[in-house]
């Protein structure tokens, strides 16, 4: 039998955020979270140079404090609800716990991106930088 | 010195497409993409069981065929265009290859989800399930 499959990420970053308490953040972004930093990597500096302020981007996270055993979730901790998949939610509890966040840039300063509508907690992996796609079908 | 921090994925499904040439695959799931399958793991199963019928949802995939040395890139391969950092752009080249994709879910059968509008190369494989928030400052 073959060895399970895996793949390996690497942080290109880290959020920098007043958010230290998981039970205190809010639960996405536009729901008031405070002013963040996402401070990159130096060895990433050429693929952030495009970065416009103003301009919106999707920042991937990896949510390091999440349980990835769990298959099944109350939506946002309400036990009034029922128990949902967590593919149906945005719940970091899952098996693979990656964190996806449309923000706008604020503020650019070197490696250094100010970015508000970030719910991650601090100290929260960043993995990742994508345009927005401003299209039919947008992601 | 403290060895570089890693992340593990482990893929929790596949893709089944007839994309299976990187060149000739369209840039962008609105771009004209053929249905095509995401055959998840049954364990991951629980997780999927309240997935709907003519919903939307994010799908996230690892490509595997990305080259992860990639900083710049022109965008969809145009000579013309200048080399841009791929935090600005939604190349597959970067160094952490996670494919971002905004689908409908056609079908459900089991543990395979039909989905329209998905890009990705057949075999591709997935690694998240997410619910799309249409609010403002939605992802």
């Amino acid at each position: 039998m073959e060895p399970p499959e895996r793949f390996v990420l690497r942080p290109i970053g880290r959020v920098e955020s007043p958010l230290t308490d998981r039970a205190a953040a809010p639960r996405q972004g536009h729901e008031g979270s405070p002013d963040a930093v996402v401070v990159l990597d130096d060895d990433v500096a050429e693929a952030a140079r495009d970065l416009v302020v103003g301009a919106d981007a999707i920042v991937l996270t990896w949510l390091d404090r999440a349980d990835r055993g769990v298959l099944l979730t109350r939506p946002r901790d309400d036990p009034a609800r029922p128990p949902t998949g967590v593919f149906s939610t945005r719940s970091p509890d899952r098996p693979n716990p990656v964190g996806l966040h449309r923000v706008r840039i604020r503020s650019i300063d070197g490696t250094r991106i100010g970015v508000a509508d970030l719910e991650a907690l601090d100290g929260t992996p960043v993995i990742d930088v994508k345009a927005v796609l401003d299209l039919p079908g947008d992601h």
